[in-house]
């Protein structure tokens, strides 16, 4: 069964951007995806991979226990030789790669605190009965999540650089064209992938172009300053929050060809790095996201 | 001990339906029935196995674990030779059959999760202490439950491609006929059978017959328009919803031996597979559910 | 230590009914007891078993396991021999006997379900790793509680069969009997065996002729039709609880040693199947089931 | 360390009338003995078994595993021999012996169950992966509890034989003695013991001529007669309870040397057997234990 | 690292006293200090077993199973021989020692049975799978709790010989020679030993010879009354407090060179042995406390 | 990967002071760092280890077991020689460490219970299975908790010798500086680090000096006066609370290269060692806070 393109996924563009940035420069420390069921959340992040060079998606069932996902004892090898040995888990299968948790909310706490550090630190340590074992874990977190079935702890939440929303189409042309496509594709998969080859290698060269431009982009005084009065202003108390929204905006001058960020890109950066900061999570609630709207459109007015 | 045969089932021709475009084709995602305690819903799905070529039911009790699901490392192998080796669980014995659980709501959400990932990706894939296999897993998923007791997560509730509802007969003829059946059944299993043999022979045929046109059946973009406007005007956020309406039509229209689905077919489909989709589950609220009616009327007669 | 004679049981005779059909044919479906502590469920119980041929009492205690209840892997086999052999559990032993579960209602929900599917199918599988196995399990199920101790899910208790309500004797001359033949038990066991052989051999005979009659008792449609009508009536949902009542009726008729069922055959039966699938449980509210006694009453003369 | 002997005890008549029927007879069924911290319940029971011949207590702690307490596989047998055998457990050790389960209301309930089911029926059956063995269990069970850290279930306590209470001494001089007794006890025990020698070989000899003459004890129909007509006139639902008043007024008629029960044997075993299976527990409500105490006085004047 | 010196303890006399008394006579059956945390309760039950001839502290962490409490089967004697053997636990230590449970209301009602009962009796039986094993563990209980963080059941409070509670120092030149001595120790602990070598020896030597005097000594029949007196009069039900008082008066008296228990010893006594034994815990309830020494002091009149 | 510079931290002065005293004198009994998400408090923590002589961050994930922080038996070493030996745990690889515990709050109670027990004796004793080991287990004890995810008990906070609340910076200028440097170092390690290289080489120096200063650091018996006094005043129960403080103070004179404490020392530490031992926690809580501030003022005004 082949994966359905990336580039015939119609509208949800937020979410495609977010994945897009994730995919130049994993420091900006993955995307949290919100939304209801049936909104293609599991598809948008298998097409990702197939986008980016050398990249597969690993799967972290919410049902893993903490050996699966750091590594444990080879019971195997100790019962053979007599001689403890670790074997990895799932975070050594995930580094340089997508890692995928459909439903993160449902994952154990001390899973997500795991993945979060490894994540951070970019390496897991496993240590088990006096041995120990380290290995990079460098990849790109991808959690999805549905609202209505709970909630991330605040201290989590904060972890994931990104957070984008998507809802279903409410135009009925746009909704027909993600029908059709999707009936297309169930009907002639071969065809329709050949349909999309063009604007598959088209994107995938521009995501290489920009990860060679990202380490010469460069960003002004004045726009970190914007940055920090932002937080200030909107109370976050996390730096995280500072560091990622100008980490994304690097990002985001790179993939649109540029080598200093601007205005425009600390603008939407902060819509896909702050609104899950905020205190009150204003995600549902559209005044609050209004607001949040309104102060950057003030802070680009006062810093012109 | 025989089973009773689908076409001796008195009445319930919605679930009859939803079973039999099901068989048909198992791409619609399985139905859930549901309904009161003694409605024959257990009697139904073990005798549509009958009426459809090579396919068993297998099933999956509530109290089985992942590693019966799944499968899980061979310990009579590894005991004997030391070397790892998976065995298979019910999801391979499922392949090709029908996957059966009754009082599905009672199933743990991460065993349902597992089952409808499986189902979604007709593939199940068992990763046990670094040994991994991969088998596929294509089944018709037909639960049951009793709405008394319990219900199923919004998200696991979508993923289900059709629901029904089943109720007893208020007839008295009717009912006296269900009694009547079921005593004849009772008394001479043999001869009851043989009663049904034609109709039974020529059900299969039909199905048969349908699943070889279902592939040229074609839908018009008008008839794909009303199912994405009737979607959004029901607040229906799940993409799944519309490409299930169609997939459902399509295969009605093939039972029906056409090759072009009609406004009738989107009809019949929509009643299966949106009523429990809705946001405030219409399904016990007789009011709700004449609101989609005139809905889909109304829907019927703006596009003609 | 002996079992108290059946015929020595001082009234109770609802109870002793349900337990005699049973006995007769075990198709009825079981018995549920319900009654305060003291009120001699469990001697009862045992004491059926020696009117029936061949049958003995098999108990599930409420603690029982999946394991012990349903089969498991034979451990020692394994151990000797390296390979996986099944060894069968107490429904294995519980074929063509009494299955005797005391304080039902203090059961784990899936056991009951196990126990009941067992009890509709006839039949018992087990699969452990990889191994199944699979055999007859037909057998009289007896299930005793206490209903200020809880209640059984409707769901369950709709499988079993029949269900009535025992008390202690209000009446001084019948108590002073109650307490007076158990002294004379306690006393003398065996003397007190002998005053009953008679008795006990009379009732085991009529048991059998019964059993002999019972596939040639047949029921006319008008009666049928009554069924029906009384359930739709009833607001009884489960078809099961029409086929029981006949069921139950026919086994009356052979036992009174007539081949037609009668009108009063389904006025008892219907007493002893029906109040426990009534909506709102009536067993504990007189009213309801005067209600329940005055709508049969008006059937009987309405089709008179 | 020796035992503070059962005739040195000061006061607490009821409770050691109470331990001394059952220690005439098991067939009473045992007795729940409630009170305080502090008032020698446990010193009480281990004194009984002294005065009782080839008797010793048994304890069963709270925490005791079911397989503790039925028995289980020998495992040692098992990996020595690779045969499957059972080894007793404590109800092995029970049987013609005293059963001691302090603070029985901690017990769980299962546990409590197999205790009285074995204390019924006189025998204990083990089975585990399809070895079983059975033995005889015949214990007078004794129980203690503080009735200020919970309650047994209504019909756990049914199925204790007797209930009594105590209570601390609220007499000087009587308190007095109490403690005196038991410093003299804690100095010399040696000595302690050599001044009640007469008074406890004295008991013993008591209670084995209470034995002897136990099975000639007559009771009239009169009596029996008052005893269901008192029963009645309670509200008591279990017939046991009159079983048991009249078995515990013929070891009291027994214990006083004669063979006929009278009338204050009755009223004194129903002072042991009858408050504790009211419906609402008069335990600790003394209108309802005095009107107990008028019911029985009506009786015995309406009944003369 | 050394013991803090118990002569070097500022204040906390009544904490001193139950520990001493408890040091000189075991029978006494332990103490619970009650106390906020950082009051030296640890300290001060470390500095009682460095007076008391050949005793140490033996631990018990709150953690700790039943297994390692009791003692179990020693598996490595099993694997090695085959046979089984027990190994002690805790309780086997803690015999002619001080066993110290810090915080043991966070200590499980079921360890805290067998702990006190192992207290009461001064043996500990081990039996597992058929093995059986009896040891003496006679000890010095001490319990310290923070009476914020719960309670002890009455039952299990009425069970500890006596109770205190520990307070911080409010007087400021008190709290500046805590301070000071505590500083002191940390700076040079074997010169701070030094220090206090001399009132060091001169407390074993008292202790020892208050050992030497208890069996000697006599309490009157008029105190005895007295206490009997009191117990009733302030509501108390457990015997085991009259004996608690009799027993460390007793001590009490030892400790002060005398052979005769006088009226000053039971009053100093039944502070320790009584608070926690009322109804109503008041011992957090100033005026209860007050009651309490109000009645003491009348009963001291009355009686004089 | 390296670690961010101590000396590069903005602000959070209260923090690094806390930490480095912590470092200077591990006796101090480590330090609590309460604040958000997002604060830099791991880096901290991380930072300080490399301004300390040969010390390393041991990390106790809060999923750590008993077994993996205590030590436990070695199988390895078991099954392959027969032998029972320990293997130690996380406790070991702290010694002359920093362990560090991110989120203790959400740490198993008796987990913190045995992390502080070892603190507090700066030893480690494993017993499992009849065998024994004991090593030295001094560490500096640094834990982090987000005061919105629940509190410590007050029992173990007590236990924590200092306390801190970290925020984020809110003038602009200072937030700026800190985006600038994390972004600086994100971006060059080698670079950025060479720039802090002599500010780290003199911190060290600096911290190895107050280390040899502080054993002669003296304090007057008034300085202790005013411990005491502010203690009684402030309603604090716990002596330790007053030792800490001292003990802080020396610690701060050795670090000002002072060899008596003064005035002011003792100011800073009562700011670091007093707010988390006040009864109604006054973290949160600005006029507690400022409460606290008066009266520090007063007692030095007072005493000056």
């Amino acid at each position: 069964m082949k994966n359905y393109p990336f580039t015939a996924i119609v509208g949800q563009d937020k979410m495609k951007k977010a994945l897009i940035v994730n995919g130049i420069n994993p420091k900006i420390g993955g995307v949290l995806i919100q939304g209801e069921k049936g909104t293609a959340k599991s598809t948008a992040v298998r097409a990702l991979a197939d986008v980016l060079a050398d990249t597969s998606v690993v799967n972290l069932p919410v049902s893993a226990t903490e050996d699966r996902v750091v590594g444990t004892l080879d019971m195997e090898h100790i019962l053979k030789t007599g001689e403890k040995r670790l074997e990895s888990g799932i975070l050594a299968k995930a580094d340089q790669n997508i890692l995928y948790v459909d439903e993160v909310n449902l994952l154990e706490d001390h899973l997500v605190d795991i993945l979060l550090d490894a994540a951070a630190m970019g390496v897991n340590r496993i240590e088990r009965e006096g041995v120990s074992y380290e290995h990079p874990s460098r990849f790109v977190l991808v959690g999805t999540m549905n609202p209505e079935e709970g909630t991330l702890r605040p201290q989590l939440l904060d972890r994931f650089g990104l957070c984008v929303d998507v809802a279903s189409e409410k135009n009925v042309e746009e909704r027909m064209e993600v029908v059709r496509r999707r009936l297309d594709f169930e009907q002639d998969q071969q065809q329709f992938e050949e349909r999309y080859v063009q604007a598959q290698n088209q994107l995938s060269k521009q995501i290489q172009q920009a990860q060679i431009l990202l380490p010469t982009v460069e960003i002004s005084d004045r726009l970190i300053g914007i940055v920090a009065d932002l937080s200030i202003e909107l109370g976050i108390e996390s730096h995280r929050a500072d560091i990622t929204v100008i980490t994304t905006a690097q990002t985001l001058a790179a993939w649109k060809q540029r080598t200093a960020v601007q205005l425009e890109d600390i603008y939407e950066a902060a819509e896909l790095a702050l609104p899950h900061r905020l205190i009150q999570d204003p995600i549902n609630d559209t005044s609050s996201s209004e607001a949040l709207a309104m102060i950057l459109q003030n802070k680009v007015v006062e810093h012109q």
